[in-house]
């Protein structure tokens, strides 16, 4: 059995933490151990490392989350970058070409297909472990998760069951978002949530594929990838299939994706600089920034922090957040495998931007310095180097380095080191907020 | 008559935004037009102004605070800056040798002094203008305002009448802090709030020093400021007072010192970048942060950030705020008359610190560089002038200087400027987290 982990979504649903580069998946809120924390995509990987199936995992995620999943995950699992977002149908047929022309996976193995957001018990990845079995003796297409429900949500797929044999639940239909008086009917007929994990052998993928005369040669399909139907899986393969199987999960299984249900499951209910007087209830703090908060006699509240912004909610009211995000801020920070990259100032038409830069030992940033441009760099800590055309200059703890030139140049780093960068642009040419380094 | 306005205070009270560099007079938060905010000095100054006693005011503040009250009054009140902390009759004694030996002030001339806090209506300040008649034709020692009280706080001092006549009424004693029982019994007394304002004869407390063999002399006074007793003007002289009288005011007298009252004056919901869904209810938030701040759905709540910190307390609780302001935290930010000094980054042992300047046009900045400490500045706005030892250099828009050598140096701003200053220091000398340069 093959697993593809889909690491998807830009959610703005757990705003200020979460951004246009750094999705919820990636917030390290979880509780790990006495003492650490891990994150919702960390936790899938040691719940996939208690199975036995982290070394069988490739990870899909988007261009510009590919360095975060690595950073989070080490280097030793496989990530396929989607050169753009085009739903989970596109997601996981590129992963299904890779896994055929790259690793040369039969078209008889068994591929399962986890969604990276939910909340689960061990247990859940046993019951991924035993969907193999669904295709042992069967002529079953698709494997599912359906998950017995704890009550009639309306916010849900329901998988509605013809009959079920030995906790193997053969599916007869699917319903989308029942009203709940509908949803009750439902789970009066054994009806179970749609967990989101599809298991199908490779062969029955790459078919589909063939007859949209798409390639199955994985470099092919990258340069293709435009041309795969922008689609979920759900509507362009699980809709269609014919003979689908359900493996029933009993237990708890969650979306991790709002504020109130997020701190249900936060190992502490203070993350981050952060004192919340004791008179406090049901409040959670999580702040990413050095600014100390207090909070004081409030009650159902979460108050969480980032450069981004600052953000004070009644948990039963997070769900509304997506209406109150300011608009049109370009993220204040951006974490690489090589580093981090946080504005610390800047004016309100960027023309002055200060930024702090860590950049890990052996990685290099590679940059573009315009004609109406100047930057000065110090550094903090560290040693790195400055190669701007033939110029080749080390730089140290407590000394500058400052490109006024147009043209290219790169900072490798000596030894991990932190660096404050100030940029001045005069003229009109306007620059970019946030021009994101290329990082190699 | 004359005016002593007694800007005191370090209160502690409107953390985040107040601190032993800003105390909560000068926080502009208060309405003063449609579109114009003004500081609770700021008020009492317009106040003054308003009953032509602005040209006869003086005044008082701690040595620390005497750029912020010229920055937000203007130039042409005279401020005495108090050497050290030394409570209310120090401070009082110190205008008074000013007013009498520096401004020539007759013995005869009546003196009044205010405290800078209550918030009042403007018929207030009438009152404070009739004091000067309880001299004329009478033998008082001491003229106060009683405020009408509304309840039976016990948070109060209360004058207890002996008699009234006309309005005015004649003190027979005081009463500090009674319980509420007892308030009420007072009450029937016709008893009033004490105002926290004292009018006398110049010579009255000219005696009172003499009798302590202090000078009358303001420069020489000065020297020997550590020899006045540390002691409030109500223990050093009110209650030795013989014949007290008291002019009766009867409306608006607010405390504004803790978060739920001051935000009840607040002339909008929202100061500074911030966003409140319409759900919320009796909700205040004052940003001083650049970081935006987003509320929703909360009630009764305070949310005030500054580079100090970030608080989020329920209004009834925030008189509670003491006990959870974090300790130890030197102020982030520090607001002269000559510009402003504000860390933006800071690593734990403050070996490096990041810091923005503003400095105004004319305004020169000195500091001292030790041994083990480099200090990086770029211009990032405006042209300043670098003075090391016999080194002289100008520096404009987008340069960078560097201070790597023991001594004194000076920045003066040839035009209003911006600075990024960087700072590193090396060894096991500590430096504080907050060298404040001195500003000239």
């Amino acid at each position: 059995v093959r697993v593809v982990l889909l690491s998807g979504g830009s959610g703005k649903r757990l705003w200020p933490l979460s951004n246009d580069s750094r999705s919820k998946q990636f917030l390290k809120v979880l509780k790990k151990s006495e003492n650490e924390l891990e994150s919702m995509i960390q936790r899938v990987k040691r719940q996939l490392e208690n199975v036995n199936l982290i070394n069988s995992t490739v990870v899909t995620t988007s261009l510009n989350q590919v360095d975060m999943v690595k950073s989070q995950l080490g280097l030793d699992i496989p990530v396929i970058a989607e050169p753009s977002r085009r739903d989970t149908f596109a997601a996981i047929a590129l992963a299904s070409s890779y896994l055929y022309s790259v690793e040369k996976v039969s078209k008889d193995e068994v591929i399962t297909v986890l969604p990276v957001d939910p909340f689960v018990e061990d247990s859940f990845f046993n019951k991924v472990k035993e969907l193999e079995n669904l295709f042992s003796n069967t002529s079953t297409d698709l494997g599912l998760i359906g998950i017995k429900p704890t009550y009639p949500s309306s916010k849900y797929g329901y998988i509605v069951p013809s009959s079920e044999d030995n906790n193997v639940v053969s599916v007869e239909s699917f319903k989308e978002k029942p009203k709940e008086q509908e949803a009750e009917l439902l789970i009066q007929k054994n009806s179970l949530w749609n967990g989101g994990v599809f298991a199908f052998k490779l062969g029955y993928l790459l078919d589909i594929l063939t007859n949209y005369n798409l390639p199955l040669n994985y470099n092919q399909l990258l340069s293709d990838f435009e041309k795969i139907p922008k689609n979920s899986f759900d509507y362009e393969v699980v809709e269609r299939a014919r003979n689908i199987k359900a493996l029933s999960y009993k237990g708890s299984w969650k979306d991790l994706g709002t504020w109130n249900t997020l701190t249900e499951e936060m190992s502490t209910s203070v993350i981050g600089k952060a004192r919340l007087s004791e008179d406090s209830v049901n409040t959670h703090i999580v702040n990413e920034l050095d600014v100390p908060i207090t909070a004081i006699g409030v009650k159902d509240i979460v108050v969480a922090a980032s450069p981004d912004g600052i953000l004070v909610t009644d948990k039963a009211k997070s769900p509304r957040l997506k209406e109150y995000i300011p608009t049109s801020e370009q993220p204040m920070y951006i974490e690489r495998l090589s580093g981090e990259y946080r504005i610390i100032d800047s004016n309100s038409d960027s023309s002055n931007k200060t930024a702090k830069l860590s950049l890990y030992q052996g990685y290099k940033l590679e940059d573009f310095n315009e004609d109406n441009s100047v930057k000065n760099y110090v550094v903090l800590s560290g040693e790195v180097q400055f190669i701007e055309g033939q110029v080749n200059s080390f730089v140290r703890r407590g000394e500058s380095y400052l490109i006024s030139v147009r043209g290219h140049y790169s900072i490798t780093a000596i030894s991990d080191t932190e660096l404050i960068e100030i940029s001045l642009t005069t003229g009109n040419k306007e620059k970019p907020l946030l021009k994101i380094p290329s990082l190699t």
